[in-house]
Parts: C-alpha cells; sequence; structure tokens
C-alpha cells in the first residue's frame, strides 16, 4: 500500500495504540512511525515489539516534525496531552484521536490546539478486554467503524486524508456530531460495559452463595458478562466520568426497565416477560444479519473450549 | 460404551432432550429411545434427526416399560407431565428433569409420583443461546456440571446409576440441596439473562438513538448481550417465575450495586468505579484458570468475525 503520511507520532501505545502501529509498519503507510508514552517500562516493551522507528517518554518530542499524531490515551488524559504537544506541532499537522467519549475529548483538546494544524476528533470502535502494547494485533480495525465527529469549519483535504488512512487499516467510516456520538456510544458500549462490571460485583459480593460457587457454575451465563468486566480500569473510569450525562441518561431507562420487570416477576405476569424475550430475540438476529456478530451458538465458544 | 439402560423415555425434545437423544445413540446407552413432545411438528423433525427408536405424542405412552424418564420441558411444565406419565411410571423407574429451578420442579413432580418409582431432580448446567431439536448436538454435557439435588431418603443405588448415565456423556456431578441450588442459578444464571434481556429491551426502546445504529454498533459491547438475550422465551418465562424469590433476592442486590454505581458517576467519584473495575478484574482471571472460559480475547470471536 502506498505510504500516507512521512512520519506518524502514536502518543499512547496501548491496545489501540500498538494495534495501529502494527497496521501501519505492516501495510507500510508512513516512513518512521514515533511511539510514546510516559511510562518507561511500556515504551521499553513497545521497543522490544519493535512497535515504531524511534521511542520518546516525552509527547513533547514525539510530535517533532510529525504530520500525523494519533493520542491513545484514556480520555481523562486527553487536555494533559494537549497541553503538552500544543506548541511542538508543526503546522499542517493533522491530530487526532481514538476516544470513547468526543464531547469530552473536544472540550480538553480544542481550546489548546493551535489554529495552524487540523484537529479532528475520532473514534475507531474496535478493541477487545485486553490492554497493553502486547494486547494489539494487525487487523484489529478492519471492518469495524471508525466514527469521526469534525468541528465546525474542518478542512476538507486533511478530513479526506484521515478517511484514507482509517479505510487503508480497513475500517468503515461514519461521521456524527459529537453529542450525539456519545449518546450512540452510551448504549452500545458504556451502557454493556458498566452493567457487566455491577453483576460482576454484586456476585463477588454475595454471602449465600460462595465466590468458587460463582466461578465454578459461571458458564451458565455469568462468565458472558466477565469479559467485558475484565476490560481496562483506567479507560472505563475516565470513560464514566467523561460521559456522566449521557450514561445517567441510560441508566436511568435501565433502571426503570427493570424495575418493570421485577414487579412482572413479583406478580407473575408472564404474558409481560414472555413479550419482551420474544422481542429481544429479534434484536440477536437483526445484529447477525447485519454481519455484526458471528452466526454460531455461543460465540463458537464451544469449539474452543477446553471443557475441563 | 456399555448400555446403561434397556429403555429410555426422553419426554421433551428441545436443545437439551435432543442434545441427550445424540449422545445415548452414539454412545449406545440405550437399546431403545422413546421420544416424546406434545408438538406433531417437533415430534415429525425428531423423527426426520433419527433422535430415537419410537415417536410419541402422548408422554403417558411414552414412558411405559421405561427404565429411566427424563423429563426436559420448560418447568412451568412439570406438573402436567407429572401427572401424565405418573401412572404409566414402570415400578423401578428412575425419574429425572433437567430443570433450571429445583425447589419448584419437586414441588410440581414428587406429590404426583408413585412410591414405586425413583425420582431424582437433576440439572446439566448446559447449553446455547439456540433451542428445539435442531440446537442440541452430541458433546453438548462434555465437560460441563450436572447438578442433583436428591429428596431425603433417595435410593442410593438409583442415584449411582443416574449419575453413571451423566458421567457417561461426560459430566462432572454435584450434589446440593434444591434452595441453594436455586439461589447459585439466580447469580450466575437467571440474573444474567435477565440483565441481558432487560438491556437489549431498553436499547430497542431508546427515541434518541435508532434501532440500525444499535445494530450497526452493537459490537463495541452490546452485542455480548443479544446472545443471552436471544435465548428462549418460554423456557426463561418459566424460570422467572418459578424462581421469583431468589431471583428478586439477587435482583435488589444488583439494583442496589448499580445504584452505587451510578451515584458515584454523577458525584466524579473516580476512585469508587476504578475500585470496582480493578476488582471484577480478578473474576474475569479466576474463571480462565478454573477451565470455565477460553482464554482468548473476545471470546475468540475475532477470528470467526466475518468483519463485513
Amino acid at each position: 500500500m502506498a505510504q500516507l503520511f512521512d512520519r506518524i507520532a502514536l502518543i499512547g501505545i496501548g491496545l489501540i495504540g500498538s494495534s495501529i502501529a502494527r497496521d501501519v509498519k505492516q501495510l507500510g503507510l508512513a516512513r518512521e512511525v514515533v511511539v510514546s508514552t510516559r511510562s518507561p517500562e511500556t515504551l521499553k516493551r513497545a521497543e522490544e515489539l519493535e512497535l515504531g522507528t524511534s521511542y520518546k517518554l516525552s509527547a513533547a518530542d514525539a510530535v517533532e516534525g510529525a504530520d500525523l499524531v494519533i493520542v491513545s490515551v484514556p480520555v481523562g488524559a486527553s487536555e494533559a496531552v494537549a497541553k503538552q504537544i500544543a506548541p511542538h506541532l508543526k503546522p499542517g499537522a493533522i491530530v487526532t484521536d481514538v476516544g470513547s467519549t468526543k464531547a469530552s475529548v473536544i472540550a480538553q483538546m480544542a481550546p489548546h490546539m493551535p489554529k495552524t494544524v487540523h484537529f479532528i476528533p475520532g473514534h475507531p470502535l474496535a478493541g477487545t478486554e485486553k490492554s497493553g502494547p502486547d494486547a494489539g494485533f494487525a487487523g484489529l480495525f478492519h471492518g469495524r467503524w471508525c466514527i469521526f465527529t469534525p468541528l465546525p469549519g474542518t478542512d476538507a483535504d486533511a478530513l479526506a486524508k484521515l478517511k484514507a488512512f482509517w479505510e487503508a487499516l480497513g475500517s468503515k467510516i461514519d461521521e456524527m456530531d459529537p453529542e450525539h456520538h456519545d449518546k450512540v456510544l452510551a448504549i452500545v458500549s458504556h451502557l454493556p460495559h458498566i452493567i457487566a462490571y455491577n453483576i460482576v460485583g454484586t456476585a463477588d459480593d454475595l454471602e449465600t452463595v460462595t465466590q468458587s460457587e460463582v466461578i465454578k457454575y459461571s458458564a451458565s451465563g455469568f462468565r458472558d458478562f466477565t469479559r467485558l468486566a475484565a476490560s481496562d480500569p483506567t479507560m472505563w473510569r475516565d470513560v464514566c466520568l467523561h460521559n456522566k450525562d449521557a450514561i445517567l441518561e441510560m441508566l436511568a431507562r435501565f433502571s426503570e426497565d427493570l424495575a418493570y420487570l421485577q414487579r412482572a416477576i413479583r406478580w407473575g405476569e408472564g404474558d409481560k416477560l414472555f413479550e419482551l424475550f420474544t422481542r429481544t430475540r429479534d434484536v440477536r438476529r437483526s445484529i447477525i444479519e447485519a454481519g455484526q456478530d458471528v452466526d454460531v451458538p455461543d460465540f463458537g465458544r464451544h469449539s474452543l473450549d477446553k471443557k475441563v
């Protein structure tokens, strides 16, 4: 594939940053890739994995001369990074991010960006429950959506160039305003993670059922939730704090619906339960038809299952 | 493998019943397998799949002369089945079930069972989100737990024989009292399903985010829940109605914990969120160490994913 940028700076080299690095290397999308993280251990590991062409502890150093800067840090660190890199950005550079919340990232970064650079907020909807530079892999973004929430007046050429980069990684591109992005992600991603964290916490705290029983019998449904609940704590703390309004709105809806369901269980209203349980089956069918999940029972886990 | 029973009657031939039938056939565990379901279409399908040696619409006819009777019906149908089969059971026969709730099944079936038979309630912890005779497969129970909740005074030989049968199917055996079973299953299975059904319903009802957006972006977490929420509506309606007390207890705990989490989000208490999100990661680790889930990111779905 053709080289799209001369020098790319990756600020943050966790699951997302290191997956970008692997793709860029494999596809030859840049001549140089400067990797930066404030953790010396992580930087050392990135170097061992040969994720870039040079390695910097300072984000300010890393962005010098870069044509594309990709910030892949927990969303709560966005403002600090913006302040550090702002004075060192090359005029004409594209600065983007991968954060799961967009209104907050824009509020944190946009005020610090010099007028000479193109700041284009983005969010690739990809990942696994693993974190760190070892968790990344080439192809993570393939077939996944990447949503841009460009600010008014964004340069069309810069946006096109950034889109071409993500398309080269195999992503499908979408665009929406930041507030709508935050509502959509609140329901499709943030609420599922919060609910998963919560139920795993509840099970862990019970007195009547032991922790070892929960683990032993977890294949009956519970284990599905533990995957999301194993996601990076720092990242998810920040998401909760930085998409507060949309998350609280979705939580309120969820709790209201759960109270209705609870009441139906208490009063033995089987028809209400049956109606909901039938309707939700259709949602699964639509997701499979849309190619958004695998069409095999139990996520295809059965064949991988060691079944000890 | 040696033949363990002369004639087995399977009452109900859905995912569980038909998986038992396939194993029994493959392993040669019985000379005859009588398949019974009250739905003519399902019975026809069972015959096409050659799941048994004879096929009966009447459960009463099916149990005639059977040494082992396995009732695999939605738990709410247990009493009706017990009444139908009771007068036709062969003296000395073992009667068992596979229901996800045990106190209720015992209350429904035990009073009708003649003193001449061995009624031993059981619950194989296995299944997928699919249902019906086509969804079953040989090996479903392999490496999975089968929990017995025998009544006081249960004949030791009969219990040993039934255990040997499930062991032949590859199950690991456990025993507990019915009330404890119902509490354990409420947290490891029933609550996860109810929560999954609920969140999928909430997402389906939103006005600010369209249904097509929910489906399109579901890979960000939401899709994990849709698997459980695609489970059989009749089975799960019955579970909710027949394990009411334990489920309401677990739901109350879950909601209390969720209110705590919600409050932490509202007031920006990042430390409380971080503490929970770290603790839940350990639970996942324990489940993988116990061999109760696959040790690959995203349930190994990545490699199966068509990534359209």
